[in-house]
């Protein structure tokens, strides 16, 4: 049972971008530029920091969700996976691995970031700006994380939910979604 | 030194919301509505909890900034340094205790959050409203915490900057300063 009453039909962030929709805006096109907009890291690799954190934080429905969005994104229904277990073994770039470490740290405190974990994803060519978005990324996870665990949401019924909430936010993005796409958003209840 | 090239003389957040515009306007509106909007929670109750989690977190800049901003809008210089020591013996309602327990719990993580917190909230007669928003908020300074120091920002020089900026948070918000404002931006320097 949530601790608040939401729509019983919306699980994990659903319901609480529906409970209060002035503040769910600025989160969700937070999320819109960091995840979506022009960026020289794909939108796959934007999607692994969300599940490293989300994992990391045993964050269910959020590492459900963002997994799912990877696999889709992807092509590679076992990556979400690989990155889960163990992101330094996983199928990805080696600058990828050291901003992931980087992520990593993040989840656990922006203290737990060193200067050497700066120095090696530099050495594997990441830009400033590729820092800074990893940084982000993860902190607004570690945001969402306790959103959805701290307000004790539920998890879908059939988890099936997870890979049509996946096609809306690769098909969609994170923005709400535009009048005559009603239909779409039925489907994911 | 910062882990990627901000303004030097913009210490803390403030050379990061600078560093990227388009990611920093959703994150001052979040701010904005949540600390300054429409609420139950007084301006300074939601200020303890910015504070409440970035002294837990040990970030420096953050607890500063908001520590400063609680002990002006209360007019009680001492309030900050009660909230930061043990905030269930400082001068504050039976209710704003329980929501800084459950702040508390979210900095560690959204799974720390137990019904019975919720429950104790509800019987000192905290709202659906003021208990999400205890969680949001909670949850943006861990965002804020991580992003500060997961890039290693600078401390400011002088000290007095903290009330220069609670006083610019406090009579002005957390959205851009509009033109006009020029000089009050100066003087944060």
């Amino acid at each position: 049972m949530p601790y608040i009453p939401v729509e019983e039909h919306l699980p994990g962030i659903t319901g609480l971008l529906e409970y209060r929709k002035d503040t769910a805006k600025p989160i969700r096109e937070l999320t819109q530029f960091l995840l979506r907009g022009p960026s020289s890291l794909t939108k796959t690799e934007r999607e692994l920091i969300a599940t490293v954190v989300s994992s990391g934080n045993e964050c269910t429905f959020c590492t459900a969700a963002h997994a799912a969005a990877v696999n889709l994104l992807s092509g590679d229904q076992s990556l979400a996976e690989q990155i889960r277990k163990n992101h330094s073994q996983a199928k990805i770039s080696n600058k990828m691995k050291t901003l992931l470490d980087i992520a990593a740290a993040v989840r656990v405190s922006g203290k737990a970031v060193s200067p050497g974990m700066i120095e090696k994803a530099k050495g594997e060519g990441a830009t400033d700006i590729e820092i800074h978005d990893t940084v982000l990324i993860a902190a607004l996870f570690s945001l969402y994380n306790r959103y959805v665990d701290g307000l004790g949401t539920a998890l879908p019924r059939d988890a099936s939910y997870y890979n049509t909430l996946a096609d809306r936010i690769v098909n969609h993005g994170y923005t709400r979604l535009p009048q005559g796409y009603d239909h779409l958003k039925n489907q994911t209840h």
